[in-house]
């Protein structure tokens, strides 16, 4: 009888459950519209609930090998607390995974979400061929994610992997971490919006000043939306979401030479309208990138190769997973470390 | 009766060579005025002329584990060859490996000459007590060296630790890579010596004039000498180095989350002069250093402790080998592969 275990996907404004076999197969999920915003004790009822559920469907079908969450913020790993979560401020200092084992009686691990995106992606998608990746995830804000040796690289603190926070321009926009033209205000959701306002502000740009006062209003879909429909406007935001997002690529390349590099997270659906940019950057910014580019065949778009060890080619993909990542990821957590 | 190993340090204007026990120890070291500019058949019978006279001497005193070679330029690890390297022009499809096994009839290594100073660093310098490091070695160029887990991280092509080439900003001085804004043009003792001229030409920067038409001439050094007098523009040079190293830290800590980033090669001789502003930047753009980071009293000059395992605290600090980190760096590498 196969293990499977559990992996939670804790978001912003959904609660993601899912059962995945240690082979990686989806077996059941659910998504409760329980997002973080209605509180601690909501969440963590409401998670416990849910997994229960998917606990008591799967009996006699297999054993529970561990739960693990993906948790928008900083993980302290020893002692299983959200050190710092913007999206969870009532979450410090709460010891929630010895809390969640109380209740379920099971092991949990925790773990960053940007994190668990990286490491179901290096199990199941577009890095499952090689044994080290990094991850950047554009949402609401930019996580990243780094699995070397086809573990997560935490570093001292399991504060590793905030590419969100690599410096593109010294004297870019602010940040909200208090620095000055990091990634994250030029390549995230809200980033993308603040470049619409921006423009509009600057005038003579109809087709983004008519979404902003449209019942959608504007998000980083709807200017994408825009800038499929040719609107120069909204064409020049996203290419700029791509020079800075060529830029850290560049940087994590020189610095690492890893072969595969993964863009997730909502705002990669725009992918088309930002890529292009990338792989300008990279072939000028980074030696590294310039001396193992693949063909122009295989880079463009979400046809992308997935590459095997020893072919030595960069490869800046997509996500294959989308949303899933996260919860992919989380699943495995409890699975590599033996169940 | 122990092992030892030779290690050879291949620079612009000289070839040192020494012999270094597996516990690294400093058993013999000689330094030939033989520079890469003598061309590579030169370099090579001096190279072999060196190591076998220190085998000579060692006769009957142990066992030699084999010879590790630093080499500034990137390197083919498989094929023993120097893959692309300014400063080595006639030594590209040369199998220098093979070559020098062959006339010494000994296991030789191969590596990057700032891969080789970090490992030396992380074996008896300033990462001595931790598993995880990065160094940077300001010379005449950037170069940069990663250590995780105990091992050189070379990536998928042996082209990791290329930190020199991170963009510190993106419209910045152009550098030798083709790309504008690299830390190199910013932080290397070329960077120096051109932010003195475009100074000069700047006018009024009566100190730096006087030194420029000196018998001394400029470089980073009496650049340095100007600054330590308390030369505004000298210093302002290296507040500029300081600012710049701070960005790419910022960087690396935030991506990484290492204990020790090491700072060596000549320019960080003039450690006092840059530090107080790396401190500055890394405070402010790197929230991962800003909850890592140590008292103040730890973190300013060469005072900075080196720390356990386990303290959690960010330490950036000079080189404790100084010159000769790429020595024993180079020693341990056939040492660590079984002799």
């Amino acid at each position: 009888m196969d293990s499977y275990s559990i992996g939670v996907d804790l978001g912003g404004t959904n609660l993601r459950i899912a059962a995945v076999s240690e082979r990686g197969e989806l077996l059941e999920k659910v998504s409760l519209g329980t997002g973080v915003a209605r509180g601690r004790d909501h969440v963590v009822k409401d998670m416990c609930d849910g997994v229960q559920g998917l606990i008591n469907k799967r009996q006699g079908s297999g054993s529970l090998c561990g739960i693990g969450i993906g948790v928008p913020g900083i993980i302290d790993m020893k002692t299983g607390m959200v050190r710092e979560s913007p999206n969870l401020p009532d979450w410090a200092n709460y010891p929630v995974r010895d809390e969640i084992e109380r209740r379920l009686g099971t092991r949990v691990i925790l773990e960053n979400d940007a994190n668990s995106a990286a490491f179901g992606e290096q199990w199941l998608g577009a890095g499952r061929h090689v044994q080290d990746m990094a991850m950047l995830t554009l949402g609401t804000g930019v996580g990243g994610g780094l699995v070397l040796g086809g573990r997560i690289w935490h570093g001292m603190t399991g504060m590793a992997g905030e590419f969100g926070h690599i410096t593109v321009d010294p004297n870019g926009p602010l940040c909200g971490c208090g620095n000055h033209g990091c990634l994250e205000p030029h390549a995230s959701a809200t980033a993308v919006v603040r470049m619409a306002w921006e423009a509009i502000a600057g005038g003579s740009t109809p087709g983004l000043a008519r979404v902003a006062s449209s019942d959608a209003g504007l998000s980083a879909k709807s200017v994408y939306d825009l800038a499929t429909q040719g609107d120069e406007d909204a064409r020049k935001i996203y290419r700029s979401v791509g020079r800075a997002l060529g830029i850290v690529l560049s940087d994590l390349v020189n610095a690492l030479n890893l072969p595969i590099y993964v863009i997730g997270g909502g705002v990669s659906g725009a992918w088309d309208a930002f890529a292009p940019s990338i792989f300008e950057e990279l072939q000028w910014r980074s030696l590294v990138y310039a001396a193992t580019s693949p063909e122009p065949s295989q880079k463009q778009g979400a046809s992308a190769k997935v590459q095997p060890d020893g072919v030595n080619k960069t490869i800046i993909t997509r996500s294959q997973l989308g949303s899933d990542a996260g919860l992919y990821g989380a699943a495995r957590l409890p699975l590599v470390n033996g169940c």
